[in-house]
């Protein structure tokens, strides 16, 4: 049904190699590296590797994770440790920050817009002395407005460390769920009202793989909770008071994205109920129409049968009225019949609010 | 078919700008500003601001967010913090208490009695050295209560500081969600009702719209109980001992209300239960009816039917007594069904107690 | 369903008022008061306020929260806490222990024996130095049993301190708890017998109610818990160690009687489930017979139907064993039916066990 | 159903005694006293009391509490608590240790062999210096690996202090429970395979009895973690360190047992819906059966009925093979249909697997 | 149906023997012993024991628990505890992991692959000073990858110490699920296909079977997750803090795991209500037809019922015309019920998305 890459895969070190080892997917794309490099007084933009410069803030960014030469010559440069990049290269990580000596590793996954389904893919981000690199599986990422900010040259992200630049692109990821959990909420509404006012036909499969797609945005929402939280409540050294602070709103942010995928869940399970209530009543109703008419029509069809037989001595054959008698009190019997039925409320299904 | 506002939905920073911008919402409504200035002397009122003044406490009431210049100005006079100023105008946050250095910030939800339906309006209050300040979105609020009370010469609350009207604020707030919970636990009882005595036709789809209020008011009430925790555990300078024992008695009401909404939801998950056993009750009923008919009357139609049959050798149609003793057997077999089904219960359908 | 009263009406402060003002409910009954003043010598019981005197414990027990005059007189007496004091007549509180310099305050609520259906009653209680004030609603409670042992000239009460009697009122009162929970499973249990024995009709609305009355039960034991640990645990001086030992023999009853509530509610969430079941059984044995006529009928009568046609050229019309040919068939048609139902197990409802 | 003594009843102190009264139930059975001595040189077993002997260790094993005599000389003998002694005599309590500073003080819930039904026995141990006493409500109990141990003269049992005697005691209880879960995991499958396999008739009464007897086990083996990791973790210095090694062992087994019983409860609560389904098939099967004879011959008997019209102008009447060509033309209508339910797969029930 | 061994299941010391005594099962395999010694100079690889040499990791691989002797004299060579050794030989533990003074004692479960079914077999590690011993119940495990690195002459495995060694075990066998989760999730998609786009017939029992065996999983990795945590987090001088950064690596891999073991049994749950649904959807299906063609043709039955009744005086019998316009009515009669059923969306079940 969903064919979006499960957790539980794992593209890992082939069997023999010691964890650390840097195994690159074959199937993975090609790498492609863009580097920002900003103080103050500007802003250098590069296809390519720019050196870290006293004074200056590096943001590197690192596309396709194909090219394990790249990569290797990467973690060389930045001293990235063996684990971490192994954790790079597998794209299937459950987010979570880790502190390392020489810099914070931090794996968060964010909505894949590209996607027909929903879908989520890896980012890696490490924050280090003066450098923030980001790795994720393929071009396209919702990163766009912390580049136009530093594009900006009134902007005042330029005068901000590497620090500032790790949480402002932590926030654009978690911002970026906004629209996908609004969607999922829309969804929600169609299928309720559809159930609700019978305004289209639902079928439990639907309302089961909206239960499976808030399940996977909560299942890459959820740990990102404790990732925010650690940066933000640890002693940590490499955040500013001042960091903290915005790290604080994005936490905001986060439990407000799961507390609303928990009400959509809850919802869900409710309209569970609905729509088996709403197949009982459907049930009732096919029932009720089947009752009436067999409960009418099989009396008569009886009355009918009796003065079908061939005795010979039946004297009421011969009588002269017997025939309208016979009609009318069938039509008494039909009547009484179909007023009890409406008296019982079968008769007419109550139009819906 | 609720449309109230969602949690998800954030009017927030535009794409580009950093957070702590503030963004206002075009179609927010014009801002008004109302002063509350008072001293153990006597309170003065002004439509517009009045500057703080020692030994005094200022209340500044604000309604509607729409006028940027105007906001911009009571944040720079006041200090306040940009990123609460963005949450000021973003009306879809969360209930949270934060500390900053120059004030406290609050983030509430009340609820609004304007709207035909249950939904919940933003209250931000700052509270500073000397003053509080309450942003709303709309006209008409829950505190006029306390405005009362300053207005009352004799009343106690003059002599009090800052932090008691910022408790009397929250406590008139909390207050207000009182007869909105006890509507809900009426409805719950008018379904419970309905369904049980069957006075009146009952839907999933109200059992489920009722649970979506329960969620929304519980949604809102729920971050509450931890914003007075907050407020009153924590060694904050702020709130005086005396203050905190009043707050003490504000997180017992919100636990009341939290307890009173889980009731709820446990009650109208069981009515879920009810509804459905009373679906069921009623297409065992139709069955019921369907199968009696038939069962007496399909046999007795074979029987009509065999004497209906053209063979030239069938003795029986030539009898004189055929034809009555072949309607009274099936009399007394139509009788012996009906008291078989009466034994059996089906006959009559139980009354409700 | 259930009248009686529900947390969330709160009687309280007319709009205005201050919070900690003592503004008694119009409808509330007369109040009278009795005082116990014991030392180990004896026993003095009047009608009425008794001075709190030195080396001597004084309980002074109010029933009916109705006189404005009384209830102020008493807490100007004892210097009781004004926010204590609107609690004592806001008689929907949940159960609670706050500490106050002067004394403790401590709301419970008790079994309503008087009531028809299952009801609780507020008792609050202060306990300071050399004294316990209990507050109830209305007269007639649970405490007899320390009340006689009061008043038992070689019982060993009298040689206790204030804090002890405060024990013996709660252990009492949690004590009154215990038959109410019992016939709440004698109740369940009757229930499960009449579903699973056939012994009586049961209808979802009983669980459902029975389901309600558990919840109301929990609803004031569950916070009783943490008022008697609170008590307990805390290092409060006007408990002895000795006390303390008792207090946690309290806390072993109210565990027990959470854990017996609990275990009730997942029997009747199970008896749901059974009754569900019971009438799917219903419907399944009403089709079975419907089914079993149906099918045995309908074919016999399209034969007889068959020979009841009125072509001209029907040869077996007019042969001679025609007739008593086809009823043999029909018969070994309807025994052979008969017996492929009797394998499937359709032709005799299976006795229940 | 169960006729298992409830939790709720307590036969406690009568109105208007203290607590820490002795109240023996009338109904108890006779007191009979087994004493065991050993120190490393020997045992010494005696029917009655032996008394506490320095150098030695004593185990009392008191069975039937209805001497109220006995009971208090074993009390006042060995200094045991009021309250303690109390709770020994009132047979429903809820296991738990509690410290008392001439010993400690455990309650703990056997299984109850002999009971034709799943029961629970209370033991109520105290350890003390160089004593333990254990009371139980009956003869016959899960201690004979002890006494076996006891009597063994190479045992390394008579070596160890009265510590380890209580350790043994405890983890001789929670073997206990081991047979009496793999039996209702043995029952658990039996039913399973009855409802999937269909090798029996399975009533949702059945899965309801076996879920009240796992909550019955559960409610006795649950608060026993918490006995032993009270008596494991705490500092108490009844207990050497190298006991406590022993003590963590039992409560391995501990948590074992309550994983065990939580995982047969999920199991139990899924083969409520493999029962409701099974209904749901049962009821399709027979409306399948009763669908295809009504449609397949309900429109043939309308064509009958045609013919048996008395018209007297039907020239098809008359017609030489209308006869033969109307049967023709029926039979095909018959096989159509039994063709089109053959692909909707109504035919034939699918046979299981 | 599960066949595989449940941990309730106890083959533990005979009664009468004390706890900590090494009680073989007489049905275990044969021991059988494989040694690694290595140090960053080489390994040596031998059938049969090796001793501990100072500068040197010895690797003690003991497969099948049926050998006392062997087994004893294991224990006594390395000082293993007996309450480890009696759990060694107890093959249905609960993962754990005891420090004791000599050395850790770690207890885990293995997937079994070669086992048909889902099963699960305990491994014991004990962690010692050089040396790490490992207890299975049957040859075939999950460390060959491990043999492959110590192998390896470049592999740098040779170079750590015991530690690590503890360390790639548990890896190794924690990665071992991740097959084993990853085809119950392909099973569960399969399963969620067939129901959903009708590819195959689902029956509740398979869901019920898979809903077991993710609980089996699980019972065996949930524990596994505190043990990892226990080893990396508590300040345990066998772990360096470099191999304490590998632990937190696999306790990444353990969290993950649970959490998709999570998601899976949710998405379970799902299904119960998508078969139920399909199970109603069906029954309505069913009685649509019946309903249908009841309906059509049993008033139609009884109209032809009317003209086959043998009054002497029924003019319209006579009437040329009669027959032809009977037949139209009851034609036009026909089409319009057809049409009001087409309408109703009965005629034509959906065709499914």
């Amino acid at each position: 049904m969903s064919k979006e890459p499960r957790y539980s895969r794992r593209s890992r070190t082939p069997p023999g190699a010691p964890p650390g080892t840097l195994s690159v997917d074959p199937e993975a794309r090609a790498t492609r590296v863009h580097s920002f490099r900003f103080s103050p007084d500007g802003v250098e933009e590069k296809e390519g590797l720019l050196p870290v410069e006293e004074g200056q803030v590096l943001w590197l960014n690192v596309d396709g994770l194909g090219d394990h030469k790249m990569l290797s010559h990467i973690a060389a440069t930045f001293g990235l440790h063996p684990l971490a990049m192994e954790d790079v290269v597998s794209v299937h990580q459950r987010p979570k920050a880790e502190e390392y000596e020489a810099h914070h590793f931090i794996v968060l996954r964010m909505p894949d817009r590209g996607a027909a389904q929903l879908a989520t893919e890896q980012v890696a981000i490490f924050l280090g002395d003066g450098y923030v690199i980001t790795f994720q599986e393929k071009p396209g990422d919702v990163f766009d407005p912390v580049r136009a900010r530093l594009r900006n040259p009134v902007g005042q992200m330029r005068k901000r460390g590497a620090d500032y630049l790790c949480y402002a692109l932590i926030d654009a990821l978690i911002d970026a769920y906004f629209p996908v959990v609004e969607q999922l909420g829309d969804q929600l509404e169609t299928l309720e009202d559809d159930i609700v006012f019978q305004t289209g036909e639902v079928e439990m499969g639907q309302i089961h793989a909206h239960k499976r797609e808030l399940m996977s945005v909560r299942s890459a929402v959820w740990p990102m909770r404790d990732v925010v939280a650690t940066l933000q409540r640890e002693e940590i050294q490499r955040f500013s008071d001042n960091t903290r602070l915005y790290l604080r709103d994005v936490q905001d942010h986060t439990v407000q994205l799961i507390e609303t995928i928990q009400t959509y869940r809850e919802i869900a399970t409710g309209l569970v109920d609905l729509l088996l209530s709403s197949q009982a009543n459907k049930s009732n109703e096919v029932m009720q129409v089947l009752t009436l008419i067999a409960t009418i029509f099989i009396p008569l069809t009886f009355i009918v049968g009796v003065y079908g037989m061939n005795f010979d001595y039946m004297p009421e054959l011969h009588w002269k009225w017997s025939y309208p008698i016979v009609m009318a009190l069938m039509a008494i019997m039909a009547l009484a019949l179909t007023y009890w039925f409406h008296r019982k409320g079968w008769l007419w299904s109550k139009p819906r609010r």
